[in-house]
Protein backbone atom coordinates (compact mmCIF):
# COMPACT_ATOMS: atom_id res chain seq x y z
CA UNK A 1 0.00 0.00 0.00
CA UNK A 2 1.29 3.66 -0.86
CA UNK A 3 1.50 5.80 1.84
CA UNK A 4 -0.46 8.62 1.53
CA UNK A 5 2.04 11.97 2.03
CA UNK A 6 0.54 15.26 2.62
CA UNK A 7 2.11 17.59 0.24
CA UNK A 8 2.21 20.50 2.24
CA UNK A 9 5.02 18.46 4.71
CA UNK A 10 7.46 18.45 1.91
CA UNK A 11 9.86 20.77 0.41
CA UNK A 12 11.86 20.23 -2.40
CA UNK A 13 14.41 21.50 -4.97
CA UNK A 14 18.24 22.46 -3.87
CA UNK A 15 17.76 25.93 -2.69
CA UNK A 16 14.59 25.72 -0.87
CA UNK A 17 16.04 22.46 0.83
CA UNK A 18 19.05 24.22 1.86
CA UNK A 19 17.53 27.67 2.74
CA UNK A 20 15.06 26.05 5.27
CA UNK A 21 17.59 23.74 6.73
CA UNK A 22 19.55 26.72 7.47
CA UNK A 23 16.88 28.77 9.15
CA UNK A 24 16.18 26.12 11.57
CA UNK A 25 13.00 24.76 9.52
CA UNK A 26 12.87 21.07 11.57
CA UNK A 27 12.78 18.09 9.65
CA UNK A 28 11.74 14.32 9.87
CA UNK A 29 14.13 13.08 7.39
CA UNK A 30 16.16 14.19 4.00
CA UNK A 31 15.97 12.01 0.80
CA UNK A 32 18.41 12.53 -1.91
CA UNK A 33 18.72 11.11 -4.91
CA UNK A 34 21.57 8.51 -4.91
CA UNK A 35 24.92 8.91 -6.96
CA UNK A 36 24.26 12.60 -6.14
CA UNK A 37 28.09 14.68 -5.50
CA UNK A 38 29.67 17.96 -5.42
CA UNK A 39 28.99 20.48 -3.42
CA UNK A 40 25.32 20.04 -3.08
CA UNK A 41 26.25 16.62 -1.50
CA UNK A 42 28.89 17.72 0.69
CA UNK A 43 26.81 21.15 2.26
CA UNK A 44 23.60 18.31 2.78
CA UNK A 45 25.52 16.19 4.68
CA UNK A 46 27.49 18.58 6.67
CA UNK A 47 24.33 20.55 7.15
CA UNK A 48 22.17 17.25 7.81
CA UNK A 49 24.63 15.91 10.32
CA UNK A 50 24.78 19.71 12.59
CA UNK A 51 20.92 19.65 12.52
CA UNK A 52 20.26 15.96 13.90
CA UNK A 53 18.33 15.45 10.63
CA UNK A 54 18.70 11.84 9.01
CA UNK A 55 19.53 11.97 5.38
CA UNK A 56 19.09 8.95 2.95
CA UNK A 57 19.82 8.30 -0.40
CA UNK A 58 16.93 6.77 -2.67
CA UNK A 59 16.79 5.86 -6.24
CA UNK A 60 15.71 8.68 -8.58
CA UNK A 61 12.06 6.96 -9.03
CA UNK A 62 11.58 7.10 -5.15
CA UNK A 63 11.49 10.93 -5.51
CA UNK A 64 9.34 11.13 -8.46
CA UNK A 65 6.75 9.02 -6.92
CA UNK A 66 6.75 11.81 -4.09
CA UNK A 67 6.46 14.56 -5.79
CA UNK A 68 5.90 15.88 -9.72
CA UNK A 69 7.34 19.21 -8.74
CA UNK A 70 10.72 20.23 -9.84
CA UNK A 71 12.99 18.26 -6.69
CA UNK A 72 16.40 18.10 -8.46
CA UNK A 73 17.13 15.37 -6.40
CA UNK A 74 15.89 16.53 -2.78
CA UNK A 75 12.91 16.33 -0.70
CA UNK A 76 12.65 17.13 2.56
CA UNK A 77 9.93 16.24 5.25
CA UNK A 78 8.83 18.58 7.77
CA UNK A 79 8.38 17.67 11.22
CA UNK A 80 5.38 18.43 13.26
CA UNK A 81 7.19 19.01 16.03
CA UNK A 82 11.00 21.06 16.72
CA UNK A 83 14.09 18.78 18.14
CA UNK A 84 16.03 19.62 20.65
CA UNK A 85 19.76 17.86 21.05
CA UNK A 86 20.23 16.63 24.53
CA UNK A 87 23.77 18.73 25.33
CA UNK A 88 21.24 21.64 25.18
CA UNK A 89 17.96 20.44 27.46
CA UNK A 90 20.58 19.62 29.73
CA UNK A 91 21.74 22.85 31.46
CA UNK A 92 18.19 23.84 31.28
CA UNK A 93 16.88 21.32 33.78
CA UNK A 94 19.83 22.11 36.25
CA UNK A 95 19.10 26.07 35.79
CA UNK A 96 15.68 25.11 37.39
CA UNK A 97 17.47 23.46 39.94
CA UNK A 98 15.41 20.32 39.37
CA UNK A 99 16.65 16.36 39.76
CA UNK A 100 16.99 15.01 36.13
CA UNK A 101 14.30 12.78 35.23
CA UNK A 102 15.54 12.24 31.51
CA UNK A 103 13.37 9.01 29.13
CA UNK A 104 15.54 6.93 26.61
CA UNK A 105 13.47 5.37 24.54
CA UNK A 106 15.84 2.23 22.95
CA UNK A 107 13.29 0.98 19.66
CA UNK A 108 10.14 1.76 20.76
CA UNK A 109 8.40 1.35 17.50
CA UNK A 110 4.28 1.44 17.66
CA UNK A 111 2.82 4.68 17.89
CA UNK A 112 0.34 4.61 20.10
CA UNK A 113 3.28 3.16 22.53
CA UNK A 114 5.30 6.20 21.91
CA UNK A 115 2.40 8.12 22.82
CA UNK A 116 1.37 7.02 26.04
CA UNK A 117 5.03 6.70 27.27
CA UNK A 118 5.11 10.81 26.04
CA UNK A 119 1.63 11.33 27.69
CA UNK A 120 3.15 9.61 31.55
CA UNK A 121 6.99 11.19 30.56
CA UNK A 122 4.85 14.64 31.48
CA UNK A 123 2.51 13.50 33.70
CA UNK A 124 5.52 12.81 35.74
CA UNK A 125 7.56 15.95 34.75
CA UNK A 126 10.35 13.99 32.65
CA UNK A 127 12.43 16.79 31.36
CA UNK A 128 13.03 15.14 28.06
CA UNK A 129 12.87 11.99 25.80
CA UNK A 130 15.87 10.53 23.88
CA UNK A 131 14.84 8.68 20.65
CA UNK A 132 17.39 7.16 17.89
CA UNK A 133 17.27 8.77 14.48
CA UNK A 134 16.20 4.79 12.75
CA UNK A 135 14.28 2.04 14.22
CA UNK A 136 12.03 4.72 16.07
CA UNK A 137 8.34 5.67 16.20
CA UNK A 138 7.28 8.80 14.32
CA UNK A 139 6.29 12.15 16.17
CA UNK A 140 3.07 11.92 13.45
CA UNK A 141 -0.37 12.71 14.22
CA UNK A 142 -1.26 9.83 15.80
CA UNK A 143 1.27 9.97 17.94
CA UNK A 144 0.69 13.31 19.11
CA UNK A 145 -3.08 12.47 19.29
CA UNK A 146 -1.98 9.23 21.71
CA UNK A 147 -0.16 11.66 23.70
CA UNK A 148 -2.64 13.83 24.66
CA UNK A 149 -0.38 16.75 23.44
CA UNK A 150 2.44 15.93 25.71
CA UNK A 151 4.71 15.29 22.56
CA UNK A 152 4.62 18.83 21.69
CA UNK A 153 4.90 19.84 25.28
CA UNK A 154 8.03 17.96 26.34
CA UNK A 155 11.65 18.32 24.72
CA UNK A 156 12.34 15.47 22.16
CA UNK A 157 15.77 14.86 21.42
CA UNK A 158 16.51 12.68 18.40
CA UNK A 159 20.16 11.19 18.51
CA UNK A 160 22.36 9.72 16.07
CA UNK A 161 23.87 6.71 18.43
CA UNK A 162 22.10 6.21 22.24
CA UNK A 163 25.59 4.89 23.25
CA UNK A 164 27.26 8.24 22.45
CA UNK A 165 24.30 10.14 24.40
CA UNK A 166 24.51 7.88 27.68
CA UNK A 167 28.15 8.39 27.36
CA UNK A 168 27.60 12.20 27.47
CA UNK A 169 24.72 11.22 30.32
CA UNK A 170 27.35 9.70 32.79
CA UNK A 171 30.00 12.53 32.11
CA UNK A 172 27.05 14.90 33.01
CA UNK A 173 26.47 13.45 36.40
CA UNK A 174 23.44 11.18 35.04
CA UNK A 175 23.02 7.71 36.96
CA UNK A 176 21.62 6.02 34.02
CA UNK A 177 19.52 2.72 34.67
CA UNK A 178 17.58 0.28 32.24
CA UNK A 179 14.78 -2.17 32.73
CA UNK A 180 15.84 -6.09 32.19
CA UNK A 181 14.04 -8.83 32.88
CA UNK A 182 17.44 -10.51 33.66
CA UNK A 183 18.15 -7.41 36.07
CA UNK A 184 19.67 -8.08 39.47
CA UNK A 185 17.39 -5.31 41.46
CA UNK A 186 14.42 -4.95 42.23
CA UNK A 187 12.36 -1.74 40.66
CA UNK A 188 11.80 -0.05 44.26
CA UNK A 189 15.50 -0.67 45.56
CA UNK A 190 17.22 2.03 42.60
CA UNK A 191 17.75 5.49 44.04
CA UNK A 192 16.12 7.72 42.16
CA UNK A 193 17.21 10.52 44.89
CA UNK A 194 19.95 10.96 42.34
CA UNK A 195 19.66 12.68 38.40
CA UNK A 196 18.46 9.52 36.43
CA UNK A 197 17.99 8.68 32.97
CA UNK A 198 15.72 5.87 32.68
CA UNK A 199 15.97 3.45 29.80
CA UNK A 200 13.14 1.91 27.96
CA UNK A 201 12.96 -1.19 25.95
CA UNK A 202 11.31 -2.04 22.60
CA UNK A 203 8.62 -4.15 22.54
CA UNK A 204 9.66 -7.18 21.51
CA UNK A 205 13.79 -7.56 22.79
CA UNK A 206 13.88 -4.61 25.60
CA UNK A 207 16.97 -2.53 25.99
CA UNK A 208 19.86 -3.87 23.35
CA UNK A 209 22.47 -5.51 24.62
CA UNK A 210 25.32 -2.71 23.69
CA UNK A 211 23.12 -0.06 25.30
CA UNK A 212 22.90 -2.72 28.29
CA UNK A 213 26.39 -2.52 28.75
CA UNK A 214 26.79 0.74 29.05
CA UNK A 215 24.05 1.83 31.91
CA UNK A 216 25.18 2.05 35.44
CA UNK A 217 22.14 -0.50 36.39
CA UNK A 218 19.44 -2.60 35.72
CA UNK A 219 16.77 -3.48 37.39
CA UNK A 220 13.34 -5.97 37.40
CA UNK A 221 9.67 -4.35 37.89
CA UNK A 222 8.75 -6.95 40.47
CA UNK A 223 6.16 -9.80 39.47
CA UNK A 224 3.66 -12.24 40.31
CA UNK A 225 1.93 -13.89 37.09
CA UNK A 226 3.08 -16.58 34.55
CA UNK A 227 2.80 -14.14 31.47
CA UNK A 228 6.56 -12.67 30.17
CA UNK A 229 5.94 -9.19 31.11
CA UNK A 230 4.31 -5.76 31.03
CA UNK A 231 3.64 -3.86 27.90
CA UNK A 232 6.23 -1.48 27.01
CA UNK A 233 3.93 1.75 27.82
CA UNK A 234 2.77 0.58 31.08
CA UNK A 235 6.25 -0.49 31.92
CA UNK A 236 7.60 2.91 31.48
CA UNK A 237 4.55 4.61 32.97
CA UNK A 238 5.22 2.78 36.32
CA UNK A 239 8.66 3.39 36.38
CA UNK A 240 8.30 6.63 36.14
CA UNK A 241 5.81 6.39 38.96
CA UNK A 242 8.15 5.29 41.06
CA UNK A 243 11.10 7.84 40.36
CA UNK A 244 7.77 10.22 41.73
CA UNK A 245 7.00 8.34 44.56
CA UNK A 246 10.37 8.06 45.75
CA UNK A 247 10.99 11.87 45.05
CA UNK A 248 7.60 12.95 46.82
CA UNK A 249 8.90 11.31 49.88
CA UNK A 250 11.79 13.32 49.74
CA UNK A 251 9.86 16.35 50.17
CA UNK B 1 -20.46 -0.52 8.56
CA UNK B 2 -21.61 -4.05 8.45
CA UNK B 3 -19.46 -6.06 11.03
CA UNK B 4 -18.11 -9.14 9.82
CA UNK B 5 -19.92 -12.02 12.05
CA UNK B 6 -17.95 -15.52 11.99
CA UNK B 7 -20.69 -17.87 11.81
CA UNK B 8 -18.97 -20.39 13.71
CA UNK B 9 -19.26 -18.21 16.60
CA UNK B 10 -23.63 -18.32 16.66
CA UNK B 11 -26.13 -20.65 17.96
CA UNK B 12 -29.78 -20.21 16.87
CA UNK B 13 -33.13 -22.02 17.02
CA UNK B 14 -34.79 -22.32 20.28
CA UNK B 15 -33.73 -26.23 21.28
CA UNK B 16 -30.09 -25.33 20.28
CA UNK B 17 -29.74 -22.34 22.05
CA UNK B 18 -31.28 -23.96 25.38
CA UNK B 19 -29.57 -26.61 25.59
CA UNK B 20 -26.40 -24.99 24.91
CA UNK B 21 -26.83 -22.50 27.56
CA UNK B 22 -28.19 -25.72 30.29
CA UNK B 23 -24.86 -27.51 29.49
CA UNK B 24 -22.82 -24.40 30.72
CA UNK B 25 -21.80 -23.44 27.22
CA UNK B 26 -20.28 -19.80 27.39
CA UNK B 27 -21.88 -16.74 25.62
CA UNK B 28 -21.47 -13.26 25.46
CA UNK B 29 -24.75 -12.00 24.85
CA UNK B 30 -28.11 -13.58 23.52
CA UNK B 31 -30.45 -11.68 21.02
CA UNK B 32 -34.11 -12.01 21.19
CA UNK B 33 -37.02 -11.54 18.74
CA UNK B 34 -38.49 -8.14 20.26
CA UNK B 35 -42.17 -8.95 20.92
CA UNK B 36 -41.96 -13.10 21.68
CA UNK B 37 -43.72 -13.89 24.54
CA UNK B 38 -44.39 -17.03 26.47
CA UNK B 39 -42.62 -19.73 27.72
CA UNK B 40 -39.29 -19.67 26.33
CA UNK B 41 -39.01 -15.79 26.75
CA UNK B 42 -39.96 -16.62 30.10
CA UNK B 43 -37.24 -19.68 30.75
CA UNK B 44 -34.32 -17.29 28.51
CA UNK B 45 -34.56 -14.91 31.36
CA UNK B 46 -34.47 -16.92 33.97
CA UNK B 47 -31.19 -18.53 32.44
CA UNK B 48 -29.57 -15.66 30.91
CA UNK B 49 -29.90 -14.38 34.79
CA UNK B 50 -28.77 -17.15 36.14
CA UNK B 51 -26.03 -17.70 34.01
CA UNK B 52 -24.57 -14.22 34.05
CA UNK B 53 -25.81 -14.03 29.81
CA UNK B 54 -26.69 -10.30 28.82
CA UNK B 55 -30.06 -10.68 26.69
CA UNK B 56 -31.49 -8.21 24.27
CA UNK B 57 -34.56 -7.45 22.69
CA UNK B 58 -34.10 -6.71 18.59
CA UNK B 59 -36.77 -6.48 15.50
CA UNK B 60 -36.70 -9.45 13.37
CA UNK B 61 -34.95 -7.68 10.45
CA UNK B 62 -31.52 -7.69 12.71
CA UNK B 63 -31.64 -11.85 13.40
CA UNK B 64 -32.19 -12.26 9.48
CA UNK B 65 -29.01 -10.28 9.28
CA UNK B 66 -27.25 -12.16 10.67
CA UNK B 67 -27.93 -15.47 9.72
CA UNK B 68 -30.13 -17.06 7.08
CA UNK B 69 -30.70 -20.25 9.05
CA UNK B 70 -33.94 -20.88 10.98
CA UNK B 71 -33.17 -18.94 14.37
CA UNK B 72 -36.80 -19.20 15.64
CA UNK B 73 -36.28 -15.60 16.82
CA UNK B 74 -33.19 -16.01 18.65
CA UNK B 75 -29.16 -16.26 18.56
CA UNK B 76 -26.53 -16.66 20.93
CA UNK B 77 -23.05 -15.60 20.01
CA UNK B 78 -20.26 -18.02 21.71
CA UNK B 79 -18.06 -16.75 23.54
CA UNK B 80 -14.02 -17.34 23.55
CA UNK B 81 -14.12 -17.74 27.64
CA UNK B 82 -15.74 -18.88 30.84
CA UNK B 83 -16.77 -16.37 32.57
CA UNK B 84 -17.19 -16.45 36.60
CA UNK B 85 -18.73 -15.17 39.45
CA UNK B 86 -17.39 -13.58 41.89
CA UNK B 87 -18.92 -15.38 44.55
CA UNK B 88 -17.08 -18.46 43.44
CA UNK B 89 -13.98 -16.73 42.83
CA UNK B 90 -13.59 -15.06 46.13
CA UNK B 91 -13.25 -18.48 48.25
CA UNK B 92 -11.15 -19.97 45.85
CA UNK B 93 -8.41 -16.90 46.64
CA UNK B 94 -8.91 -17.12 50.40
CA UNK B 95 -8.52 -21.09 49.83
CA UNK B 96 -5.32 -20.07 48.55
CA UNK B 97 -4.43 -18.05 51.62
CA UNK B 98 -3.55 -15.36 49.45
CA UNK B 99 -4.55 -11.50 50.22
CA UNK B 100 -7.59 -11.16 47.20
CA UNK B 101 -6.07 -8.85 44.60
CA UNK B 102 -9.31 -7.76 42.18
CA UNK B 103 -9.62 -5.48 39.61
CA UNK B 104 -12.95 -3.83 38.54
CA UNK B 105 -13.28 -2.12 35.43
CA UNK B 106 -16.13 1.05 35.59
CA UNK B 107 -16.33 1.44 31.68
CA UNK B 108 -13.19 0.63 29.99
CA UNK B 109 -14.52 0.31 26.64
CA UNK B 110 -11.15 0.20 24.46
CA UNK B 111 -10.14 -3.54 23.51
CA UNK B 112 -6.80 -2.68 23.67
CA UNK B 113 -6.40 -0.95 27.11
CA UNK B 114 -8.78 -3.96 28.11
CA UNK B 115 -6.44 -6.35 26.95
CA UNK B 116 -2.97 -4.19 28.12
CA UNK B 117 -4.64 -4.15 31.86
CA UNK B 118 -5.66 -7.52 31.55
CA UNK B 119 -1.80 -8.39 30.92
CA UNK B 120 -0.68 -6.25 33.88
CA UNK B 121 -3.28 -7.82 35.85
CA UNK B 122 -1.92 -11.08 35.04
CA UNK B 123 1.75 -9.99 36.04
CA UNK B 124 0.95 -8.57 38.98
CA UNK B 125 -0.62 -11.79 40.71
CA UNK B 126 -4.28 -10.40 40.69
CA UNK B 127 -6.63 -13.17 41.35
CA UNK B 128 -9.90 -11.78 38.96
CA UNK B 129 -11.27 -8.88 36.68
CA UNK B 130 -14.81 -7.91 37.29
CA UNK B 131 -16.47 -6.08 33.73
CA UNK B 132 -20.06 -4.45 33.70
CA UNK B 133 -22.50 -6.77 31.59
CA UNK B 134 -22.76 -3.75 29.22
CA UNK B 135 -20.42 -0.32 28.48
CA UNK B 136 -17.25 -3.06 28.64
CA UNK B 137 -14.82 -3.69 26.14
CA UNK B 138 -15.16 -7.51 24.53
CA UNK B 139 -13.26 -10.38 25.29
CA UNK B 140 -12.87 -10.73 21.75
CA UNK B 141 -9.64 -11.69 19.21
CA UNK B 142 -8.36 -8.26 19.86
CA UNK B 143 -8.29 -7.91 23.39
CA UNK B 144 -6.97 -11.15 23.95
CA UNK B 145 -4.05 -11.00 21.42
CA UNK B 146 -3.14 -7.60 23.15
CA UNK B 147 -3.47 -9.46 26.71
CA UNK B 148 -0.66 -11.57 25.45
CA UNK B 149 -3.04 -14.73 26.29
CA UNK B 150 -3.60 -12.91 30.18
CA UNK B 151 -7.60 -12.92 29.52
CA UNK B 152 -7.36 -17.13 28.49
CA UNK B 153 -5.41 -17.07 31.99
CA UNK B 154 -7.31 -14.76 34.63
CA UNK B 155 -11.24 -15.44 35.99
CA UNK B 156 -13.03 -12.51 34.61
CA UNK B 157 -16.17 -11.93 36.54
CA UNK B 158 -18.95 -10.01 34.40
CA UNK B 159 -21.71 -8.80 36.73
CA UNK B 160 -24.97 -7.09 35.92
CA UNK B 161 -24.38 -4.38 38.55
CA UNK B 162 -20.89 -3.28 39.94
CA UNK B 163 -22.45 -1.28 42.67
CA UNK B 164 -23.80 -4.93 44.16
CA UNK B 165 -20.60 -6.42 43.84
CA UNK B 166 -18.93 -3.90 45.74
CA UNK B 167 -21.35 -4.47 48.48
CA UNK B 168 -20.54 -8.04 48.08
CA UNK B 169 -17.00 -7.40 48.36
CA UNK B 170 -17.09 -5.15 50.95
CA UNK B 171 -19.31 -7.24 53.22
CA UNK B 172 -16.61 -10.34 52.36
CA UNK B 173 -14.01 -8.19 53.94
CA UNK B 174 -12.86 -6.69 50.97
CA UNK B 175 -11.17 -2.69 51.11
CA UNK B 176 -12.68 -1.61 47.62
CA UNK B 177 -10.66 1.73 46.62
CA UNK B 178 -11.10 3.88 43.54
CA UNK B 179 -8.43 6.13 41.44
CA UNK B 180 -9.97 9.62 40.87
CA UNK B 181 -8.85 13.14 40.34
CA UNK B 182 -10.50 14.56 43.30
CA UNK B 183 -9.29 11.74 45.60
CA UNK B 184 -8.13 13.22 48.82
CA UNK B 185 -5.01 10.22 49.19
CA UNK B 186 -1.77 9.90 47.02
CA UNK B 187 -2.02 6.07 45.95
CA UNK B 188 1.30 5.33 48.12
CA UNK B 189 -0.39 5.88 50.97
CA UNK B 190 -2.94 3.68 50.74
CA UNK B 191 -2.76 0.34 52.79
CA UNK B 192 -2.83 -2.19 49.84
CA UNK B 193 -1.92 -4.89 53.15
CA UNK B 194 -5.24 -5.25 53.37
CA UNK B 195 -7.36 -7.54 51.27
CA UNK B 196 -8.48 -5.38 48.23
CA UNK B 197 -10.65 -4.72 45.35
CA UNK B 198 -9.14 -1.92 42.80
CA UNK B 199 -11.35 0.13 40.90
CA UNK B 200 -10.39 1.45 37.47
CA UNK B 201 -12.53 4.17 35.45
CA UNK B 202 -13.11 4.81 32.12
CA UNK B 203 -11.31 6.61 29.25
CA UNK B 204 -13.63 9.47 29.45
CA UNK B 205 -15.41 9.72 32.41
CA UNK B 206 -13.34 8.12 35.17
CA UNK B 207 -15.04 5.74 37.65
CA UNK B 208 -18.51 6.84 37.60
CA UNK B 209 -20.07 9.15 40.64
CA UNK B 210 -22.60 6.25 41.99
CA UNK B 211 -19.37 3.80 42.39
CA UNK B 212 -17.51 6.58 43.63
CA UNK B 213 -19.83 6.94 46.53
CA UNK B 214 -19.91 3.24 47.67
CA UNK B 215 -16.02 2.95 47.97
CA UNK B 216 -14.35 2.75 51.21
CA UNK B 217 -11.21 5.04 50.07
CA UNK B 218 -10.49 7.62 46.79
CA UNK B 219 -6.68 8.16 45.77
CA UNK B 220 -4.86 9.74 43.34
CA UNK B 221 -1.86 9.02 41.39
CA UNK B 222 1.08 11.43 42.12
CA UNK B 223 1.82 13.81 39.43
CA UNK B 224 4.07 16.23 38.37
CA UNK B 225 2.88 17.79 34.89
CA UNK B 226 0.06 19.57 33.48
CA UNK B 227 -1.24 16.76 30.74
CA UNK B 228 -4.37 15.34 32.41
CA UNK B 229 -3.61 12.05 33.32
CA UNK B 230 -2.29 9.23 32.77
CA UNK B 231 -3.81 6.13 29.55
CA UNK B 232 -6.33 4.18 31.43
CA UNK B 233 -4.26 1.31 30.82
CA UNK B 234 -1.14 2.62 32.38
CA UNK B 235 -3.03 3.98 35.29
CA UNK B 236 -4.63 0.46 36.08
CA UNK B 237 -0.62 -0.82 35.88
CA UNK B 238 0.94 1.33 38.52
CA UNK B 239 -1.64 0.92 40.83
CA UNK B 240 -1.52 -2.84 40.63
CA UNK B 241 2.53 -2.29 40.89
CA UNK B 242 1.73 -0.24 44.22
CA UNK B 243 0.02 -3.26 45.73
CA UNK B 244 2.88 -5.63 44.77
CA UNK B 245 5.87 -3.53 45.77
CA UNK B 246 3.82 -2.78 49.28
CA UNK B 247 3.09 -6.54 49.24
CA UNK B 248 6.43 -7.55 48.75
CA UNK B 249 8.04 -5.46 51.51
CA UNK B 250 5.93 -7.19 54.18
CA UNK B 251 7.38 -10.65 52.78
Amino acid sequence: MKRQIDKKSLIFGRHPVLDAIKSGTPFDKLILQKGTRGELEKELRHLSKKHNIPLQYVPKERLGSITSGNHQGIIGFLSLINYYKIEDVLPMIYEKSETPLILILDGVTDVRNFGAIARSAEVCGAHAIVIPQKGAAQVNADSIKTSAGALTKIPICREGSLINTIEFLQLSGIHVVASDLRGEKLLPKVDFSLPTALVVGSEWDGVSKAVLQKVNERFIIPQVGTTDSFNVSVAAGIMMYEVVRQRSELC
